[in-house]
């Protein structure tokens, strides 16, 4: 068979591994395997790569993608879905595995419909993809900002300053929960719950009373309250607000206002989704691979592979993206015995 | 409420968790909290000691035990389970949260049968305890024989040796296959799969005909097979093999001799179970230390908190005990497709 | 001897390896050892702790400094040089070691002046500090900005993203240079010279046309120039811009509106200063400690200990902090090779 | 120009920094650089591969060395010394950089004196060659020799058990007595100085009975004694010892079997050469090759590259390795106040 592959939307540690494993076990198969660089664009404008051994060897430890990666989506384009079926019959192309978020698998799921052969890998650093239990890259994302937070622990308590973590996470708090979790932060602020300024300046001030300082991880997205009300998020782009950093430094400002007390904001940004994957997602993303060829040559067709408990399963796309994986309540109130 | 709890058996990353998940929940429930040192020890010897919010602060990213631990098990005492009874008597203990790997929550599943209410937290850093997806611990050495296999990457290319790296696992194969999978080891030696001395060594002359350095991750429980025969494990001891490092530096010795081009080891040992766990590990402890004082009002006994997909669930004790989780062949057939 | 020890300041990782060392080297004299909180704040006020083996067990790792840091200097206080006389007295304290910056090593040289047999620890984060080839800190700040940068070169080149870094270094570009060498970075920003943001967009352009992508590292204290001249720092206060991330997330949002691609910045912040030392840092830190209770028994006063290539050594205080050690010339044109 | 560069001898995590930093600063002087592969085997040989920015894009964090390296020693093979000349002529090389040891820079010097220039680059991951007050690579070393001890003093302390680390060493202790006092070890054992077993026995047992647990740190190449007499190291041979992981395992196995309590090894071996390089051993490579480069370009011969204090400077090959450089007794008396 000849199986083709692409990676699309932001670029996850783990990416590389599902590629090697995809060539690793394909060719075991006897299967040929081409890259499309880019995401779909790759399709539309023919940009493709032989990937054999030699091409995926090193790539296991590496993040980011050797196959790039963009936001293109076809069927935005005039003509864009026909340009993507030509390639893939030029290619001679039996099936496609598409690695990606919900775009990238929302087209994905649309080729399927029209008699493509696809099998997709789910990719979502923020984990807010339903119908799997993980994706890979938010290990390493929490790994990341939870070593921020011990970092910051010494330093706060030396100073008796407030300090604040912005932590990726633009619908869904995952991470800033099982960071704040796992590095003992004091509060926790998600998309999911709208939160309110004046309380966590009532927090900051009652820690300080206890003799500890207060650690503040925020997720990017979300979104403070004043008075009941949800502060209008238009402001932020008048002010540049969101270039300069957004929620972080902005509540951090807030705090030190508020308190009387110094209070300072990190910004991870990009380090949370770079560099080389924690092992727990270099598996996650080598058995989603070694997955993704078995349901091809099984003759599956309009699935993503995706984590169930330990087993990794096909399910079908449709079904996987109807909805976001959000953080329930409970989960959130699990973690708030911490916070106090 | 008066909660006990005792950690026993081997220690490992994420115990420090629990204590303070436990103290932090029980506090918020209005419990008290008491410690016993060293396993089944401190109860037997009536060793306690109160921990309060202050007792557990700082506790969450450091390894080991603060409560100590112990293989001491009352039932093989005379008199012991009579002790153990009086000491949590003594100390009103409403309910006993053990920690600990098979042992320890055997020693938990009688208590409960003579009417303690005792609810347990599985801890294996082996990973093989049935009835939960994953214990704490396993994540952190894995992580940490990954991140020795990465290091070994470079060094066996430049000089064409052979490495061998042991790690840890007696019955159970699942730090060598996940550490193996995720370091992009070539071959795994796995406890479950008895393996023939003279299959590595071809392995290691083809793989250094291709250009590469052969890196071999063995489960120091792995045994190795001549002829069809596994290799008698008794002449171990009389030439003292174990203490000199086990299985990892005889089978370098084993293949540099065969295959007649140096071949090193390297013995993880004891920094696989030491030191700060990953922050899968102090999510999972966090979150069995809080399902278990849930449990404890919710009036359960004779279970421990165990991981289902993402959730934590009690399961009874005497189920998940049973027998022992191994690797299933075809969680190791799949990842053969790497060994070549 | 009585020797006290206090520690002023910014945290730096290595303060505890200090004190640490400096009880376990004078316990070894006989010495007994007197800890004051919070920098020259416990002198004035009489603040101290008793400071033995058992109290410094389990120091060497930490970061920050078990004795609290403050920036109060009781040269400012009417009366202050004479409260903290008098409590050097009340603890008959025969000789003090006070480990700080410039500014706690100026008033350790004063109490020098007027009899005190003072020791001085240097400790700046920044490695400004004329006298000594490195500070503690400095390497462990150095290792946290290149793991960071490493983390960015994967994400950059997935999405052809200008990443922007922002370090500290108020006067010096000490943790820019090294960082930026450290982990490649395409241009370095330094607070001793002055940059034209235009030729750093123009270098932007020019890594995107070779088909890189840029990272640029930016010292928290470099200032830009437009047209020649420096941007005024005034209007910093006017917007609050100091307080949300400074000159890296500015500096980013320029180069998105000039170069017409994404640029995203990553403040680090306090995860520079906070955490475990490196093994450089713990062993600057250690044998500083150690040569300290040297000099104090050797009789000297009004020096601090300096590293002078492999050899920690005593030099005079005043001379030590006559001008702050900049980033010469030549040392940054010896990195600009890797500008282009 | 025409610059050539070979790596010869053990890899060490820099390597690959020196050659991008050569190729860097030789493509800024206009010249060509071209890389021999394996050490003088390459010049033996003729095996040759010219070196531009592509070649070296991607190498600074990289261990290893992507030229290769051996111990071929041309002056030990008939009429070598004339093959590596005539290749030299043939790729018309103006000037040779060779990184390496005491070996590989021996062969340097006696091609100076035939008219060959050469600048070499000093590497010992041991720290041992004298000339330079540090080589890349130790600090890397140490760290990965720190971490480990970090993790063994939580598990040591939960089981009461001596831990040995058996770190690298031949002839010189440096890496033991760094990361010994990096990471809080209770005896450093070198090889300058043959130890007691019986006085390491009796420390295990001192520590002990203080409630703690021993973690003794010894150099692979450090020789034990046994009632004044060095223990002859002819018997490991007999006994395959070296092979079997070395005089670490065979230390526990003593400290065993004499205290009565358990023991046990960890043999990190090729993990301490591997893998990334620390920030400090980055930059010290990166300026090692930019000063090899600018030496070149003075017209130095028979020199090499050093480090003193903060600067690197050329110094006469001879001179620097005409002796190993050992521990001195006053730094092993340094650490000595933390045994006990």
């Amino acid at each position: 068979m000849r199986i083709g592959i692409l990676t699309g939307g932001g670029d996850c540690p783990g990416l590389n591994a599902v590629i090697r494993a995809v060539v690793r076990k394909g060719v075991e198969h006897g299967d040929e395997v081409v890259g499309f660089r880019d995401g779909w664009r790759g399709l539309l404008e023919d940009d493709a790569v032989p990937l054999d051994l030699r091409a995926v060897r090193g790539l296991l430890p590496r993040g980011g993608t050797v196959l790039g990666t963009s936001r293109t989506n076809p069927y935005a384009l005039e003509g864009g879905a026909e340009r993507v079926l030509d390639t893939l019959t030029r290619h001679r192309i039996d099936a496609l595995v598409p690695v990606g978020g919900e775009d990238t698998l929302g087209v994905a799921a649309r080729l399927s419909e029209v008699g493509v052969r696809v099998v997709g890998v789910p990719k979502t650093i923020d984990n807010d993809l339903d119908g799997t239990d993980y994706t890979f890259g938010f290990d390493t994302a929490v790994g990341v900002a939870m070593e921020a937070i011990d970092r910051l622990h010494t330093t706060g308590d030396s100073h008796h300053r407030t300090l604040v973590v912005e932590v990726m996470g633009r619908h869904a708090g995952w991470i800033a929960l099982h960071a704040g979790m796992a590095g003992g932060a004091t509060v926790v602020l998600v998309p999911e719950r709208p939160f309110d300024v004046d309380a966590v300046v009532a927090h900051c001030l009652h820690r300080f009373e206890s003799g500890y300082s207060p650690i503040i991880v925020v997720s990017e997205g979300a979104t403070p309250r004043e008075g009941g009300q949800v502060v209008a998020t238009g402001e932020r782009d008048a002010f540049g607000h969101v270039r300069l950093g957004g929620i972080g430094p902005r509540l951090a400002a807030l705090i030190e206002e508020r308190t009387g007390r110094e209070a300072r904001a990190v910004v991870l940004g990009h380090i949370q989704r770079g560099g080389t994957p924690s092992a727990f997602d270099r598996v996650l993303a080598t058995r989603f691979g070694l997955a993704a060829v078995d349901a091809v040559h099984a003759g599956l067709s309009g699935v993503m592979v995706a984590l169930r408990g330990t087993d990794v399963v096909p399910v079908p796309i449709a079904e996987a993206t109807a909805q976001l994986k959000l953080v329930p309540l409970e989960r959130y109130a699990e973690a708030e015995v911490f916070f106090g």
